[in-house]
């Protein structure tokens, strides 16, 4: 379809083709037995003309880089997105995958999941998130435009939100903050169509919409999600506005066309059933077979899919003009693929270390790392939540700041945790950049569903969470953590690294580079001596675990420690070293990599002596490396406001406590032992 | 002072009085070498103000039921609580606290904890949960006045919040929600000092805050913070709007008075310095020497603490001519004393439940609870984050809902779950009130952080949270719990609770109350068959776990298990059985009452046999009670868009797979065992 003949399609054709999505929706639904039709129906006309007339995408090429993303924030209405995927023809989304929603092993789950469905951009559900990740992939759309230009990059994101999305106090953070970095290619479709769970949004939610993200600094845009003249206008509007951030406000039917239920919440998480499904269908003017598209409507959404063809290969033939280098350079950021020469770089800063020895919190070795890092790799792209100087996050290279004026490689994300790791998961997912952003470890808590998505997406997104226990001191148990290594360490596919001292430090950044998958550091407010004096060619952290002391016999124990509680247990070894001990000191610096070593590694690590484990931390889930909790030394209550060394002593974290209570280890594991032999069993 | 008097109070005087304040902030946190001065300074003239002329409180009685609630979102201003609290006379805040600011054992703290010091009404520092909690003051207040009357319950909720607290999702969320209800008895008093810890706002807030708590549906008050007739004019006016809550905008100087810090982040989170310090007290009229107060200020203090004693004296007379039946009502209420026949009622209700042996899901059998509950006990306060259908958190009792017109017993949350949580803790910490509300436990995730301050404060607050597991089906991975268990049985003193059936989801519900803490119910989407068929008078749940299945002879295994699939571990008993093992059950249904037992109790329970756990969430923690992760039948990937049967299949949580598994575990151990015989020798 050409420019002109896709400017002149009338708003009844737009009609016939919003209606096939409903019928998708309808019947793809009545299928599954359950599922969302309601807001799939609503927002249908919407996507007939952004499809026909605005987006920038090409079907067949679902992952050309310079697409316009579209996000599905209320991705209960997944069967919406499937169904535009499938009539763009998005390759390997077939009518099949429809008609197979929410099965098992479908490639059409309850929500949409990237990786698991092509042209899926983000994994989204979790409501408020998706609005979150969007002002990431704006954020990245104008960074990569500034480094490259707009010749190569300039594209739009599109983000579908509902009620809920805008309730939730993730997509608040994240408007205001598209607002102060006056994000002007983030357009945000609200489907408003006034209904909840639980029944009309009057019972929960009376705020003025438009009002409200004026103030936030916002383009605001009303129209009738149902008038295709309406919306195009809105849309055409929202992407003239360059400065600011659009929403356009739809005032729509959720469950358009079904006869009795259109308007309620009775369509919203239910299937229509089959009388009131035949009647919308009928209404709609669609054929009554199930899942039956006419030719020429099939057709002219394929043409919607095809319709930026030549937009494309003009792209492709700017990206040739590009000088050698950038391309390189572009490809190279758009593939994820790290600098060849990363290794030699974090070897090199490993013998400076290993001779200046360093002795800093992690924080700083985190910022002192992070300094050769982020020179060295254009693709890093920080921030904090208004921690920048607690949590050390700055660097040389990070000297210009993201704003509403220029595209900086530094954000100020405001106290915004959750709209920060939000946004770095849209960063990471839009391609070209590594972002890593920092807050206290006990706000952890304010992000966690985000770093949960993370995780589920594997996003190449970094944790820097500082002040990592109660050795954060006199702020008190409000802001020490305690369960927290504990509660990250449980979610799947998440790499919680918590370094010894400076090398360490450095080793978890390369690790956590080369993973592909979200890493959290943990690391702390205090100092901690250098332990690793020489630069091993190996990267001992990539192991999750390794022995940091080595005895020389036969080992009598074996302490477990992480973080800053590596020098401690050091010192209780050298104690108990004293009393002619054989001791081995562990620094199980990231359980999850530790874990997925072979058993002969991780057997020879562990060793078969008996086990202590330190952490101020709580004790949970230290049992999976040692016999029960009598063998964990641990912080297992809030802690208090106090200096770190009197919280330390008070929770019994010092050498000298360590190395007693391993003695009394020693000496009732010898009892036992002689009991044993005595008796010849055990159980 | 008389009531004239104060009125009369001189804005040079009020300065005076504010400068008390200033002195303290200084010296305390000069003395600590560290706290947060800048905002104790800033807001101290609204506090004078405040304190001489409008706020309803008796120093001496801080615990005055019918006292304005004052709370401190913004934390980390302690000293600024610490100090009015002095300052009015409230008992067991002396001078010589002030002075062990932040020290180890001191009653003032980094940030406010309840409990732990005299007059400080909730816990805060976490940003923004402040604001929520006064959300959940408010509401209380305003149902207690419906329920008692005016003349016993009228006061005010006045919040102090910092950009910060606005920045916050929740913040923002719990204003959404307190414009919606309009809480017309909630002030919200916002230190606009345009300075967060990287330095100034604008780095990273850019919202027109009037424009937006307008569209929110607030009364908008703008004032000087510094100019006494501005302050008492906003207060006044706050005061007289009774139909919607009040935000006054005090233009505020961080650090009012240090004559070169103040107005930067310089002064935020750091002591001022000898120098500053010693230059800011000269240029507030203060005595150089540390912690000084003129005889005078101190006195005109005290009398603003005693402003309020005839009143205190009038309501006294009120409640004292209460009806007999209210009188005693109101005071068990406000004591927390639950009614005396709850355990007959329990127990009543189990003797039906064992004879209708209901076979439904947790959360029918929740709702069941809750059904007899709340129609007897009036101080329960229910509600969910838009998923009451789901959730099953209405009963006939809770047919009222607290609306903008009318006080209810059912709160309508909205898609807010963080504000929610925060709204639940200030309703408990009010006094009056059992909160309870509900959402899918995948988004605890959301309000993680709220919960963290139920179980520090050990607030009676009841999380409701269905969809316990992969059993949750089709909406797949973004809605499954997997690691949740795990991270909430991680935070000290919350009771986390997965009942098997009806009648344990009801002991839980009995339990919970009794509790003073938090407790936190996971509970089933899909339906459980009826396991406990006794009414036993033992309250089995209140013990954490107990063997509800006993074998006959000597134990050759133990399978633990918690909520569904201790249906399907009793199923994989019998299987067992039939092969002639003598296989116990144990249903661990809180695993931190459980751990509390005497250790004769959890042996017992525990047995020596061999365990196998199954839970379908993650085995992070398991291996506390069982011998390691391959004697966990659980889930510890992310789950899948499918049925429940389907999942439970794939991840072999069925009778067969666990009673395959329990069987290679038998004999894997009968085969160490023979030997551990022939060697004598294990480790």
């Amino acid at each position: 379809m050409s420019e002109p003949e896709k400017a002149q399609l009338s708003s009844s054709q737009l009609r016939v083709q919003a209606n096939v999505i409903r019928g998708l929706a309808i019947d793809a639904v009545e299928e599954a037995g359950h599922g969302h039709p309601g807001a799939a129906m609503g927002m249908a006309d919407i996507a007939a003309v952004l499809y026909a007339k605005h987006l920038r995408f090409d079907g067949a090429n679902p992952d050309w880089h310079d697409r316009d993303r579209v996000i599905l924030s209320n991705g209960h209405a997944s069967i919406f997105l499937y169904s535009l995927l499938y009539l763009t023809g998005v390759p390997g989304v077939e009518l099949d995958d429809i008609k197979a929603f929410r099965k098992a092993g479908s490639k059409t789950p309850g929500h949409p999941e990237v990786g698991h469905t092509p042209g899926v951009e983000v994994t989204t559900g979790p409501l408020g998130q998706g609005l979150g990740m969007s002002v990431g992939m704006a954020l990245a759309e104008r960074r990569l435009r500034d480094e490259f230009g707009a010749d190569v990059c300039s594209h739009r994101t599109w983000v579908f939100a509902g009620d809920g999305c805008l309730m939730e106090g993730v997509g608040q953070e994240a408007a205001s903050l598209a607002g102060h970095l006056r994000l002007g290619h983030l357009n945000l479709l609200y489907d408003m169509n006034s209904i909840t769970i639980d029944g009309s949004t009057d019972l929960s939610f009376s705020e003025d919409t438009a009002a409200k993200f004026k103030a936030l600094g916002w383009h605001v845009v009303t129209a009738c999600g149902h008038t295709h003249d309406e919306i195009d206008d809105a849309l055409a509007a929202a992407i003239a506005e360059t400065t600011r951030p659009s929403i356009i406000l739809f005032r729509t039917t959720i469950g358009f066309g079904a006869p009795t239920k259109s308007g309620t919440s009775g369509v919203h998480g239910s299937k229509l059933g089959s009388d009131e499904a035949a009647a919308a269908k009928a209404a709609l003017n669609l054929p009554a077979a199930k899942f039956e598209i006419p030719d020429d409507h099939l057709a002219t959404w394929r043409a919607f899919g095809a319709r930026n063809d030549a937009e494309h290969n003009a792209w492709r033939n700017r990206l040739a003009q590009l000088p050698k280098d950038t391309a390189a350079s572009y490809d190279r950021r758009m593939s994820g693929q790290l600098p060849d020469d990363l290794g030699q770089l974090a070897q090199a800063t490993k013998a400076d270390w290993a001779q200046s020895k360093p002795k800093v919190a992690t924080r700083k070795a985190s910022q002192m790392a992070l300094q050769v890092l982020t020179t060295h790799l254009p693709e890093m792209i920080g921030g904090s939540a208004d921690l920048s100087g607690s949590n050390l996050t700055k660097t040389t290279a990070m000297s210009t700041v993201f704003s509403a004026e220029g595209s900086g490689r530094y954000v100020n994300y405001g106290v915004r945790e959750f709209a920060m790791a939000a946004a770095m998961n849209g960063i990471a997912m839009h391609g070209g950049f590594v972002p890593y952003g920092g807050t206290f470890l006990v706000f952890s808590d304010y992000m966690r569903n985000a770093i949960r998505l993370s995780a589920l997406m594997q996003a190449r997104v970094i944790y820097i969470m500082t002040h990592d226990s109660i050795g954060l001191g006199e702020d008190g148990p409000t802001h020490q953590p305690v369960e927290h290594l504990a509660s990250l360490r449980a979610i799947p596919g998440l790499h919680v690294f918590r370094p010894a001292d400076a090398i360490e430090t450095l080793e978890a950044y390369e690790t956590a580079l080369t993973l592909n998958a979200p890493s959290l550091f943990a690391l702390s407010r205090q100092g901690t001596p250098a332990l690793r004096t020489e630069a091993t060619a190996e990267n001992m952290v990539s192991r999750g675990g390794y022995l940091i002391r080595k005895p020389s016999g036969k080992r009598d124990l074996t302490i477990l420690a992480t973080g800053t509680e590596v020098a401690i247990a050091l010192d209780a070894a050298e104690q108990l070293a004293r009393e002619s001990f054989e001791v081995a000191v562990v620094s199980l610096a990231c359980w999850s990599l530790f874990d997925a070593q072979p058993k002969a590694y991780r057997d020879e690590i562990l060793g078969d002596a008996p086990r202590m484990a330190v952490e101020a931390a709580s004790s949970f889930g230290w049992t999976r490396y040692v016999e029960s909790d009598d063998h964990v030394i641990s912080v297992d209550r809030f802690g208090a406001s106090a200096s770190a060394e009197t919280l330390y002593e008070e929770f019994g974290i010092t050498a000298q406590a360590i190395s007693d209570k391993c003695l009394r280890l020693l000496n009732n594991h010898r009892a036992q032992k002689s009991v044993q032999c005595q008796t010849g069993e055990l159980a």
